[in-house]
């Protein structure tokens, strides 16, 4: 198939996806120019993922797009903020075959996930790269004024809740690089969902501004990210294992051995909201969670002191001896 | 010396650029605040930079920082924005002996031009890659809600115009190549500094928000840029060869026969704004280029129907081979 150079590239692809949009002015000026609505700040946040590190160069690439505007978005959940755009660079190898394929693929994706969220893309760039296949997302959303989630706001005393479940995409991974075997069906096609397409939760986000002290999304999994909340706010936390919740497929691989409870609070890649909020609270995080169609679990205390524990059902603490991921 | 982790790495080198900044967030949560000025609206781009490609592997860390800055807060002044602040990824090779100086000397660099510039770090992501180091920086700036430098607006009649002078850095680039030799002292390290650091011109663009009719940076070479300009506004341009400014660095080369005046219109990363501007505007225009401290030139006229002309001095058209540089 012939070769577009980047001009081309960014109509042919991706002009389409701005269509009747007037602030990304056809992706064709040199810059993108956005009117904030009034009474709103911006929260602006940036990820970047590269083929081999944050993806497989096996995903494919409408979920690779989807991918990485999710974990943009579940950025913007975690401060409140509601989902606006984004700005977008991919570093193509220079001598990948199925580019355009690949991009039109792509592109779908990124149309997909727009309806989704309400997002658009605000701009971009693309070039040839020797190396891997590189992406790099910008996100901005809109956010009250007068609040906002942080890290720092947690208290000795406050509930942890967590929405979702967790460790299903670190399980999806190792199931893609066959690190666990013998698992085919349904089971096998949830956890690599759960790997290839984050849910993150904007909705949840928005509906905890005015409840919840402290949140932020788990991306370096659930111990090492609680951990990032008890440093910002200067507090312990302290969860029980039993209470993490679990979805049927990461359970089955437990019962099978094949998996423990430990790592599944250990791996990476959840992009589910982890948050606290006043026991007085209580109720209303509930309902406004039930409001926004978001499943949440209650999981610990924050408790006065440093760092995060980790308890059994009778209290004992579990060793947690790889506390998350690092991505670098 | 010791490898850092992601953490450390941020905290290290880049929480110190955004000491005493509310909206950043100390780099420690989710995503920046950013609360958009009054009456304002926000001018966003994005462009990504691979070593080998957009930049040499052998470019000084702090340089390549500042041009990683400048190429977006070049394309921002070509809008007529007031440049306000970035956020960055950096993917690093993982295999990097040197990361450590590399980053210092990256984050000196950015520190250097949040002076020059009056911008500031918003937030980002660093990643390691088994390719090579690849920056991409989304730039925000702030622009008056009635007007805008667009690349639509050109008409016949009107006048062309560049800042600075053309050439330099595709120059600059084959000194390093060595393609260019027997040429040392201050015309190479001249030439050299305008590809490694390119000098955008944002005081400019805001002075021209009033009188230009349409505006661009100059970075795929000058002639195929002005194709931008006329295809976007539906009309054709005509420029004089030899009213196109050049420096004495360049003009010596060409004189040496080392270099050809074509070349020169036709090699990328200038990085200045080229610009028309209804006839009746010409002495504003200059009066307001005088003010920002930007030398500009008269280059040529937009006429009706479409396409680029290049013209000598005697009016014959010369005929241009390579019309710029694709990076793609």
């Amino acid at each position: 198939m012939k070769k577009l150079g980047e001009f081309e590239r960014i109509a042919h692809y991706f002009s389409p996806l701005v269509a009747g949009q007037s602030d990304a002015l056809g992706l064709a000026d040199d810059a993108a120019i956005v009117s904030p609505p009034p009474g709103m700040r911006m929260a602006v946040t940036a990820d970047a993922l590269v083929a081999g590190v944050h993806f497989l160069e096996s995903d494919p690439a409408d979920r690779v797009a989807r991918k990485a505007l999710r974990v943009n978005i579940s950025d913007l959940a975690a401060m409140g903020a509601d989902p606006y755009g984004y700005t977008i660079t991919l570093a193509l190898p220079s001598g990948m075959e199925n580019a355009e394929a690949w991009l039109e693929a792509f592109a779908s994706g990124q149309r997909s996930d727009h309806l989704t969220f309400g997002i658009r893309l605000l701009g971009g760039d693309s070039v040839s790269t020797p190396g891997p296949l590189t992406i790099s997302v910008t996100a901005f959303g809109w956010i009250p004024e007068d609040r906002a989630l942080l890290r720092s706001g947690a208290r000795a005393g406050d509930d942890i809740f967590v929405s979702g479940t967790i460790g299903d995409s670190g399980l999806g991974l190792a199931v893609l690089r066959s690190e666990i075997a013998d698992i085919e069906g349904p089971d096998r096609g949830y956890l690599v969902d759960r790997y290839q397409l984050p849910e993150p939760r904007p909705m949840l986000g928005r509906a905890l501004l005015r409840v919840a002290s402290a949140a932020l999304d788990v991306s370096d999994g659930l111990v090492q990210d609680l951990g990032h909340i008890a440093k910002a706010s200067g507090v312990a936390a302290n969860i029980a294992l039993p209470r993490v919740p679990v979805s049927a497929a990461a359970a089955a691989l437990v019962r099978s051995g094949k998996s423990e409870p430990v790592n599944l609070i250990a791996s990476g890649d959840d992009y589910e909201l982890l948050f606290t909020a006043p026991k007085e609270a209580r109720e209303a995080v509930l309902e406004r969670a039930e409001e926004a169609g978001v499943p949440i679990c209650r999981i610990g205390k924050i408790l006065p002191g440093r760092g995060v524990y980790v308890v059994d059902e009778v209290g004992n603490e579990v060793a947690i001896e790889r506390r998350g991921y690092t991505h670098a």
